[in-house]
Formats: structure tokens, sequence, C-alpha cells
């Protein structure tokens, strides 16, 4: 299986892609989405397009997306919120699955614990790919939201089918 | 010029189409996408399809949507910046130029004064497209974009070039 990891932002959307077979994932391809443009409608599609760009290029079967609660602000919130409403658009309209998963849940599957630090994930996420030097955190974040789907469809499917849960 | 505006919302999304020659503008279609799906994902596509949908029967040559500075609460930006999200890659998609307006410049333009009650707004949107019945609060916001786009663009065209500013 091939996954997708998206961290939407609205200046730097972090993308990862890797491929799994439930035990063992390889990095396939990550970086940062600089957005361009002026103007809101101008950096939107930019995101979308790019996000669409990096699926025709690579073609994954789903994507996995960081779900966020709360932002510090109202603002920013917004902000985000169109990022993500971009990314996550260029996901459904390339047919994927986009998965949801909580920051704890990406932290757990990742370093082992729901507290983990911004700097432990992307060490952990270096090792457990076996990547030659550390992404930057956009991508890294990105990795890891890809990593904990792989993770989670992984145990679902060792799972009898009774057990299948959707999974966050 | 035909134009399609949008009152993008997590649950509800407004859309009007209007074709105006700068001086006299006539209601095409206007209503309310009620959003459908459990999931997110499902919930951004089917935002993204239905106004992918309404521009592909009716391509309008440009898009017209409120801005939005602040919400009440993080949560809810985070909603709403999600669904302008949708609305505007499928706009954006579409070849349309998209344009932002105030909601101050929005009630100006249609009521004549920026401190306008949503009753009035909707009360103008009935007079000025002599329509047949008051529509949804949703529509008549989309409607009151689309007309103060109309307005600014048929004001913008009537100055000397040197004029011409980008219009919000």
């Amino acid at each position: 299986m091939r996954i997708i990891g998206i961290d939407p932002g609205s200046l730097v959307t972090g993308y990862g892609v890797l491929d799994t077979d439930g035990r063992r994932s390889t990095h396939v391809e990550s970086g940062c989405i600089r957005v361009k443009g002026e103007e809101l409608p101008e950096r939107l599609g930019f995101i979308f397009r790019q996000v669409q760009e990096i699926i025709a290029r690579h073609r994954p079967d789903t994507m996995a997306v960081e779900q966020v609660f709360v932002s510090r602000n109202p603002s920013s919130a917004l902000k985000l919120g169109q990022a993500r409403g971009a990314a996550i658009c260029a996901g459904v309209e390339g047919g994927l699955a986009v998965a949801e998963y909580t920051p704890r849940s990406i932290k757990q599957a990742v370093v082992g614990t729901g507290a983990a630090a911004k700097e432990q994930m992307q060490h952990m996420v270096t090792l457990i790919l076996e990547l030659q030097s550390t992404p930057a955190t956009d991508a890294a974040d990105a990795l890891a939201v890809a990593l904990c789907h792989a993770h989670t469809h992984a145990t679902l499917s060792r799972l009898p089918a009774g057990f299948a849960r959707r999974g966050r």
C-alpha cells in the first residue's frame, strides 16, 4: 500500500509518500510545498494543484491528514481550515480515501507515547524510514501521519472482521 | 457578465448566479447546498463537486466570495475555513477569477450602508433582482456578494484606467 501523508498549512504544506506492507515502511518522497501567490484563491489553487501533482506522480492508494481540534486564535484557524480544505479536496478528487488522525494517536503510533515532543517525532520518523538526513518539520509531520495510517491499517487488517472500527 | 456568488458554510453553502451588464442584474439561479456525508473529507468533496456542477451548468465568468476576518471561536473558524477552501478551489479549478469582498462592502453595495441588518440585505436582494419570493438567508448572502461584484466591476470599468484598483 502506498500512502500520502499531508500536513496542511497556509504558508507551508508538508507532504510525505511512503510504501508499506504493514510491517515495514519505505520512504518514497517527502518535502514542503511553499505556498505561492498573493491572493487567497491563487494560494488555495496552488496547494490544490501541487497536491494533485504529487498524487499524479506517485499514485498513492490513500491519504492521511492530521486532525486539528483547536487553534490559539480564530484567524489562524480559518487560514489553516482553508489550506486543509484545498489539500483534502485534492485527495478526494484524486479518488483517494482520506483518513484523519489526532495528533495524540500519531505520536502514539510513531514514538510510542501520546505526549512526545516535535523533535522526538522528527527523530523517530528519520529512524523508522532509515532516512539519510532529518526531514524538515512539515515534511516530518506529513511522514508521521502516513506512518500512523500504515500502522493503524496494519493493526486493523490483522484483527477479525468484527473488530474493524473506523480506526482513529 | 455572469457571476456566481458563494456563501460558504460547513453545514449549508449558499450560491447565487446572476447576469449583469453593469447597470442591471438578472437572477439566473440561487439556492442552498445542504452538505452531506458523515466524515469531513466526504463533506468537503461534496461542497467541491456541487459548486463544480453549478459552474458546469451555468458557466459563469467569475466567482465572488465574502471575505471573513474573524469568527467567535477557533473551532468554527476552522470548519468555515475548510468549507471556504473547498468552494474556492472549485472556482479556481473551473478557471474562474475569484474575488473576495468584505461584509461591509457587500452591505454598502447592496443596501447603501455598511451597517445593514441581515433582513435588509435579504429584502434588497429580492427587490433588486425582482424575485418572486425572498430567498433563504444563505442564498440571499450569495446573491448579495455576486451583486457587490457586479456593482464594483461596473464602477471600475467606468473609471479611467489609472483608477482601477483591486476593488475590495
